[in-house]
């Protein structure tokens, strides 16, 4: 009688469908949720008379052993262990005998499925918060050293305005601080407690789910029990913030693979976030980076697998959720080593603010151009127009913007007098770009205190 | 000079590369979020000093008429209308003279469409949340008319336990206030303002953000003008959010074209929402639930073409980011039609009580066999086994679970007393389910009130 | 010097990014194609004069111990082995000694990995052709015990018109075929060699491509070493085929899940393919069919994985395309396990005729209704009206069609004679449907005919 | 009675409903194939006796009109045209009467509208592949006049050894010739008639499918009715093929896109498929291969859709599959559109030979460094390691790897002569990668001749 079930069948089940139906092969990480629910809901069971507080001794006793023997690596799986709850269950019933046998009443595999779901994906949602506020923490550290290091901007990857380095770090930072959000809407609305659902009816035993609630530090109970056992909205939530998040850094890591080209020359990586090519001895190749980028092609393909799992599915519990752990589990693990090492690599990172200034072309000021003209009156429209033609007349030329002559200038517009000639400035035009959010290095002051502030909130008290 | 830009070319635009780049034919529904931006900018450049007061009212008088030009269909877009921005600077050009092209001053399309898109996306999502609220009432008002409406509950399609017809309406309810809550999310993270990002580094202007933000509607400004004009998350999180309420509606369509076959007879559709066939006379057919059902997979398709877009792609604003628009607009119409069609097939749904009962078999009381005997001492796993030989033993027979005899019982363990003939009752097993969440009458009610109070609390004020 | 390469570097790689750049986890699987591969390079090296005769031998021979190593499970890796094909060449040396360092000369990872990937992928489409092949023969033997065995048939999950059960399984039948179509064409474009396009710009060695294709199996070689080793579209092929494959199972599934339903039960599974819940004693899940159904989500993840893994990759070989393996893996593991627990559940399924029958409503003989008033000449369309008619009034009296009366017959159209009353009759519907591919007996048997000559067709000669 | 069906329905379908359900806004691009699909269905009722040789005559006179009215534009759709199929009969009715009625005898949506949607999908398979063969001749000519151009060839975007401009153009036609041998065996796949389906279970005249499928230019007729008008691989196969032709294009795209930014500068954009900035006078963008990058979303979506929509649809035909269309018909546009854009783009592309060859690098030919001590004798991995040191070294002194003194040389290893000196020629590393496939001249006009060759047999005898 390992099985949890049974009693109606006559056949033994197909071993390879025995294979194809356990999960213990990837569910038994959840041994620390399942153990933590079970101790719980023994409590739930003696305080509403259905055990008495000598078998809840006895059950949390075995429960607690059973905990440590997980935690040294002793627990030993058998066979017959087609899940971890099974697992659980059939060592408790070894450690304490038939007492084992009450842990389960009132209870089904699927609300307690559902339980330790949640509560791993709780303690998962706080660890990757964790990392991405360590991330964000050395942006802002690499923006507090580069305030002054002007580079080019990009737009349509073409040079288009001078900015900061400091400036790139931070616009990384913001699109982190989304996915923190996001992990907190994940974590609200995982933190809510499906334990009592029973099988789908709900439990006929006059539990305390609120006291259970407490008890595993969930803020609410699930107010309908059929969807308490169906509901699987908190994996797709926290699968797609994962993804998105993969979405984020896979921008991070491009912008960081070409600035690291021989033609940027940007940056450089550490040997220690680089590798050598087996044939080339002279290749330095910013894999870290590159696998950054292409984990977002499993992140994203996690989302679409639990979507498309979950598309059609009738009221209530399905057997088809079994497989909403592996895309989870992965999406975890690998937003995990992936933040890590991308801390890593830009705690590392060099910069080349040389090979940034070089960069930097007369006619990325052309904007400029028009905003004098427009200071002297013109409409910006029609300034626009005129900076044009200068930037026309100088490939004509071949020479850059800076480079042509006061004759070049009015042969364009009579608008142009000598002050023209001191528009090119890159430091100016950066100085120039004051509003909040901008890259001129008050502004950029201003976001990093906006930014510290950001992140001073978000640490636990 | 129709285009906004032009000065350094001299070649002209192929006319296939020109249909390829043009977006006016998908953007024009952005209309009234960019004249309400340009209003608003134009406000802004008058506070700040770059048009004079005289120029401000110039400005706004054109684009209100513009806008009245849309309201009532007489805008003309012209064969050079690349985008709306074009479309609606150049009629103002028309309307108001040279002071238009004073209207972009410091401005970009880059940040003003992504204002556009924030603008339109948060009008979208208080209409899809209204229209969620109104199906949730109607999914309130079925429930409180079916509290005693016992009807099988399933999980694995399979007859499990019985639950009532509100159960199951409720079930779906709570999803649905997980994609109001949803929404939510994305409102929060939307109303960011962008504008001010400029192309990339910011307004070189004294122009005061904030308060375009709160002539906008915006709770709060972007912090970094890179990530002001390259951010689309809140494309991305409301088209997910999208599409995971389609795979709620998927999973509501899919019950209730099962529930409408033949087999189950449980409910029937209005002929509203029915079709039939073009060559079977006697078909009825559940087009609405089928077409429900199928959307979901355009909502997800959206979602994965946006997630795609946007992998790897540099800092800052690329031409790629066009592609945002047409999923996130036919996601919301999607949803938007599909929200309505399911609450008018809720609405006119009829349901068949008497298929609902016939459908309940004593079997599924074998859980409640297990508890009578649980609550005789016996440990609920060996309850379970002997209740698991009962149904066994009644499937041999031939018969059902309740006609099975005292002898049988006994045959089976000593502990079935004449109580045991008493289980087999629905009504008393429904009742026995009532904890929180659970299918009991007063659960149930307990659950609406609750219901209820969460929509009540949504409603503005 | 155990890593192939770092003559260049200086420090040391970080641990953590040692682990997020390892493959060794997942690619030890290719070690039967790796070292397949390099006793074939061995081979062509000699062959080329570029090692000697006996260089060559010393190479295979220590490249078949390793190989021997491997499958005994004797095979020891080492810490610094950070793929299989650093393991398979550090343990070369200490077999064979410097040697061989002469293996890999001309040769890059990014060819032999190329090459070790096609050759695992064209081993797996063989074994996923097998085993679909069986699901297919399986399906055969089904139908040809049930071509008489009258079940409806749905449409929009309504009951439309009389089939067979046969002509079901054969519906699934044609879709495997198409599967089976689909792999073929996945292992003619995998059957180019990359080997010898080096890291990207091809060989400089005057190895003989065209042998080494012939010694590996391959059909042709690639003609452009660029394209040679950042080409993926043969894992993508496979993943699509895998992912509509599983479509068709989730289908299959579908059908079947629904079919053994108690309010269907057309079919039920043996006990071999089903669970039972750990608190409902009664139930008897199709797990089986289930899990299959879910399956289809991380086929279509792993689709959805590799094509945002390559979108935007720039020539040639990219570090993001070491990601290609998991997702590959995977999906060929889990349409293995898929396919065969498929197989054996429907070999050993019951069919429950009497259910089917009895399933049969006379209003599915609507259109035969329709069919004999236009064999008296009146158009179809308006017969199809006529045939509506009687239906309704056959809903409107609560009787079942077959029992209007002549006088209601008469009522509807005077086109109806006495002869209507022998229209319903299934079994002679269903004779009706004749024509190639319709569910008469005769067709039925022309079909399985087709499908027994497509099958033969197949097999090795 | 303008609705094909509705005898058995009482009440009026609601008019949201009836938005919901209509197909015309988007299937009226089907009236070619149903039009053409009609007429052979009227001759094949004729050839079976349904209809008299004069109906026949009637029923293709008014369809053939009809198809006149189309092709002018003077077609008018009528507000209870639901789908296609009911305008074409409805306005057939119109012309011809009652004999209208007659044509749907035996045929169903069902069946009909699967036939269109594979006459068109064939269609638009071999307009897709000519644009294809047109972009791969580009390709060729492009190739054809850069043999000798030297470039950087990049692995991991780091340069790695040098290659010809002609080589990177024709990895990407090796990568479209897959993309056409794709739409090959989606044209295979397509080519088979369902017409003759039925609803589900089958014609029940004596029609002659092949002939039909001979009318049509279908190759086969389905074999299984059910499957016939459930099966939408067609849709998927074209789709995947769609969405991964999108992904080569993203990653030509992206190659381009790099190659003309200032840092690069080895291609520049003819005006006619560039764009500027609104704001920033001197910017010229990329923008065709921006949007052709970004189309890989939608292309990828449109795939995801298709598969999610199919996932456990159950036998046979489902409202669902309506949702089949707007995908199909949004790849087969944007994949025609984005072909004659990238084409454009490639025929007016100015490369920039003189940056390409500036870009070139002494350390690019570390890997000859090796190959040349491999002459002399050294085993590959420690040439490997030899060449690495020193690029090492060079790096260290901060001068390019030629610029190493003989001393230098001989520091690193005694094994290096004077010959070292002479490895440093980038022509003679280009003509040495000689193997088929290589980067050598020659080896590129074998390349060449094969590609012209594959080309060749491509196009229609």
């Amino acid at each position: 009688m390992t099985k949890l079930w049974g009693g109606r069948f006559s056949g033994e089940m197909d071993a390879l469908m025995a294979q194809y139906n356990n999960s213990i092969p990837f569910d038994i990480r959840l041994w620390d949720a399942d153990i933590t629910g079970s101790i719980a809901y023994a409590h739930a069971l003696a305080k509403a008379g259905i055990v008495t507080v000598d078998e809840a001794d006895h059950l949390t006793t075995g429960l607690r052993q059973i905990h440590a023997e997980f935690s040294t690596g002793a627990f030993d799986v058998k066979p017959d262990d087609e899940d971890i709850h099974t697992a659980v269950e059939r060592r408790l019933r070894e450690l304490q005998g038939d007492v084992a046998g009450k842990l389960h009443t009132g209870r089904s595999r699927n609300d307690q499925v559902a339980t330790d779901m949640r509560l791993y994906a709780l303690d998962a949602i706080l660890h990757l918060r964790n990392l991405l506020l360590e991330l964000e923490t050395n942006l802002i550290s690499l923006a507090t050293q580069h305030i002054h290091t002007a580079m080019p901007g990009y737009t349509h990857m073409q040079r288009a305005q001078p900015i900061t380095f400091a400036h790139w770090c931070m616009a990384y930072f913001w699109a982190f601080t989304r996915d923190v959000d996001r992990l907190s809407d994940c974590a609200r609305r995982t933190a809510v407690l499906p334990l009592g659902a029973g099988a789908l009816a709900g439990n006929p035993l006059p539990i305390d789910r609120v006291a259970l609630a407490n008890e595993l530090g969930f803020a609410q109970i699930s107010q309908n029990s059929l969807d308490g056992v169906s509901d699987r909205d908190f994996v797709a939530d926290l699968l797609f913030t994962c993804a998105l998040t993969g979405i984020h850094i896979s921008r991070l890591a491009e912008d960081l693979i070409l600035y690291s080209t021989a033609e940027f020359g940007f940056v450089s990586f550490s040997d220690a976030y680089s590798t050598g090519s087996s044939l080339m001895p002279q290749k330095k190749n910013p894999d870290a980076m590159e696998l950054a980028r292409g984990k977002s092609g499993r992140l994203t393909g996690n989302l679409m697998a639990i979507l498309t799992l979950l598309k059609g599915l009738p009221m209530t519990y399905n057997k088809d959720m079994q497989e909403d752990k592996e895309p989870l589990f992965d999406s975890i693990d690998t937003l995990d080593i992936t933040l890590r090492v991308v801390s890593g690599a830009l705690a590392t990172l060099r910069i080349n603010a040389e090979r940034m200034a070089a960069a930097l072309d007369p006619a990325m000021l052309a904007t400029d151009v028009a905003e004098y003209l427009v200071r002297k009156g013109v409409p910006f429209r029609t300034a626009h127009h005129l900076s044009g033609q200068a930037v026309a007349l100088s490939e004509q030329r071949g020479i850059p913007m800076n480079k042509l002559t006061m004759e070049d200038w009015r042969s364009i517009s009579p608008h142009f007098d000598e002050i023209i000639l001191t528009v090119f400035d890159f430091a100016n035009s950066i100085a120039s770009r004051d509003v909040t959010g901008g890259t001129s290095p008050r502004a950029m002051a201003e976001q990093l205190d906006a930014a510290r502030c950001w992140l001073h909130e978000q640490m636990p008290a």
